[in-house]
């Protein structure tokens, strides 16, 4: 890659345990989550020590791993095993990565002959070096869109610590980078959460990549003022019609770039394209807590008595969507023939 | 107003001292200022103390009383006191009321005989209770467009604590919710200031009216769950053609509220429009500090290294607003010569 190192790892599977980097932390402490069994990955999910649709997908893998030396240390064997997978796919709702990586692994795990450690690790593995893979494929198709010069905007964070290392929408801007082709990275600081803020700055200063942040209502001003072309970004569930969930505020810079003109890439792995939800009317959207609202920081910013709407994800019709681009190749303008014809 | 109270005043004047409640610190410390000379009201507009369009306006004007008490006693006279006004103009670029008060308290003092105090401080106390009248003119004359079981988006605060007392927009939502036509008030938290959280929901849990807080990239979400008929936001700047300057974040919703077949409403004071602006492209925008958005309550959340883009204001083009509306009468779809009409 020339000029990005890209070291970042969220998830180091150990043999015995699943470790994370607790992203509530980031960027001030990089505090590392020692999880030893399948329940502990599920809150971790929760809770969003890790976040990210492939992150999440691949630490659900390794959970799974986890979840089988227990059940078949203890002679519990299969049945037991899918109990905890059925809990831990229930973790997060919209992210169909979760689902995606829990149903292959039952797969494996139903046609081992007996103890399924050894054949489940060796998936959870691949499944995390297929995404690996799949992010620098990606990185390299959606960089090719992207003409000299460009500017582009990125909203939450999908680099190495949405993924498996790399990133989805971030891998593109590092390979755009490292191709020369960006005259400037900006980030939504993507509230409430601030994944822009706290966790796509702090990789992209690590990879010496300059970026400048922006409040996530500055965004539509920063297009009409021809700062950028390109508007990237990763997803958590595509429809079979190109609807694509991302995090909340998505969408809001979908519309404004469509009104001028600027265009709108999604990069997401195939493990994110769920065929048997139709449309984005189908996705489950995640409410979370007021609180990330009504909070910032773990500290009080609203009076007592104001109420809170928190969609964690929003839906952007496949019409604002210029490009899809996945490592099984790119869809422009997708629709449900160009999607079917992608994935068979 | 019946169901409404509306006691709140972000500014007395005691005589000798203009007292500004410190909108810094709400809603969670109720902090009065006690300002005895012109610079330090100007400091007090320029670090956020007081803010919104109208209510830096009247600080203003009382700022020059002060002044004015100041360099008569030591016979500093009107040159002296000129002097005074222009920086006390300085302060903020964007909002025309600053400029607008201050001219207008200079032809007091300048048509004033001998010792302009006292005629000073009657104009002063006379924009004070022009723009409290002006406001509760515009919460009847914009409530009447809204239809009964409507749902209301706002940005930023534009209340009691931003204006004289009740508020544009905000005066707006306080009639239309008395009169019984609104089922949702949503309140864009607005970064990086957060004015809607600190300081709308804070007004609103006052008057009793429920307040629903969201991320200001949630807003064009909810645009398209059809929770919202009327986007209602102040302005810092209209110019001649129609063109509205205010907080960033405002052009974002527009934006969206066209996509969606929401209307959108200014509410501002004539003392607002600026006939000498052509158009947006004309009104200065202020840049604020990157650490507004780097970081949040004081506290670092950004990797150290990342920038920020932070302008304060947007500019929303006449062609994207529905209605302006002012205490001297409405203006649907404003244009040069719709604004030359009101303003004559």
């Amino acid at each position: 890659m020339g000029k990005t190192h890209d070291t970042i790892r969220a998830m180091v599977w150990t043999g015995t345990a699943l470790e994370l980097l607790d992203q509530r932390k980031l960027p001030h402490e990089e505090s590392w989550l020692v999880l030893r069994d399948c329940a502990s990955v599920a809150d971790a999910i929760r809770d969003m020590v890790v976040r990210g649709a492939p992150a999440i997908g691949i630490s659900a893998a390794y959970a799974v791993v986890l979840a089988a030396q227990a059940r078949y240390a203890n002679g519990g064997g299969l049945m037991a095993l899918e109990d905890d997978l059925d809990q831990l796919s229930a973790a997060r709702p919209t992210a169909v990565n979760l689902k995606w990586a829990v149903e292959r692994m039952r797969c494996c795990a139903r046609a081992a002959k007996d103890d399924p450690v050894a054949i489940l690790l060796a998936e959870a593995k691949a499944i995390h070096d297929e995404d690996i893979a799949a992010n620098r494929a990606m990185g390299e198709a959606g960089a090719a869109f992207i003409s000299s010069g460009s500017g582009v905007l990125t909203h939450c964070n999908t680099g190495s610590l949405a993924t498996g290392g790399y990133g989805t929408a971030l891998g593109v801007i590092r390979s755009a980078w490292a191709a020369g082709k960006l005259n400037a990275v900006y980030a939504d600081e993507t509230r409430p959460w601030l994944q822009g803020a706290r966790l796509t700055a702090w990789e992209l200063v690590q990879d010496n990549i300059p970026v400048t942040l922006l409040a996530d209502g500055a965004a539509a001003w920063l297009m009409q003022q021809g700062r950028v072309q390109w508007v990237i970004v990763g997803s958590d569930r595509i429809a079979a019609n190109g609807d694509v969930a991302n995090k909340i505020g998505t969408y809001a810079a979908a519309v404004a770039a469509r009104y001028h003109g600027v265009k709108f890439m999604v990069v997401a792995p195939s493990s994110t394209v769920d065929m048997d939800t139709a449309s984005g009317a189908d996705i489950p959207i995640e409410a979370r807590a007021a609180e990330e609202v009504l909070q910032v920081g773990g500290q009080p910013v609203a009076a007592a008595g104001a109420q809170a709407w928190n969609p964690a994800f929003d839906v952007t019709p496949a019409e604002l969507v210029d490009v899809i681009v996945t490592e099984r190749g790119v869809v422009e303008r997708p629709n449900l023939a160009k999607m079917r014809s992608l994935m068979a």
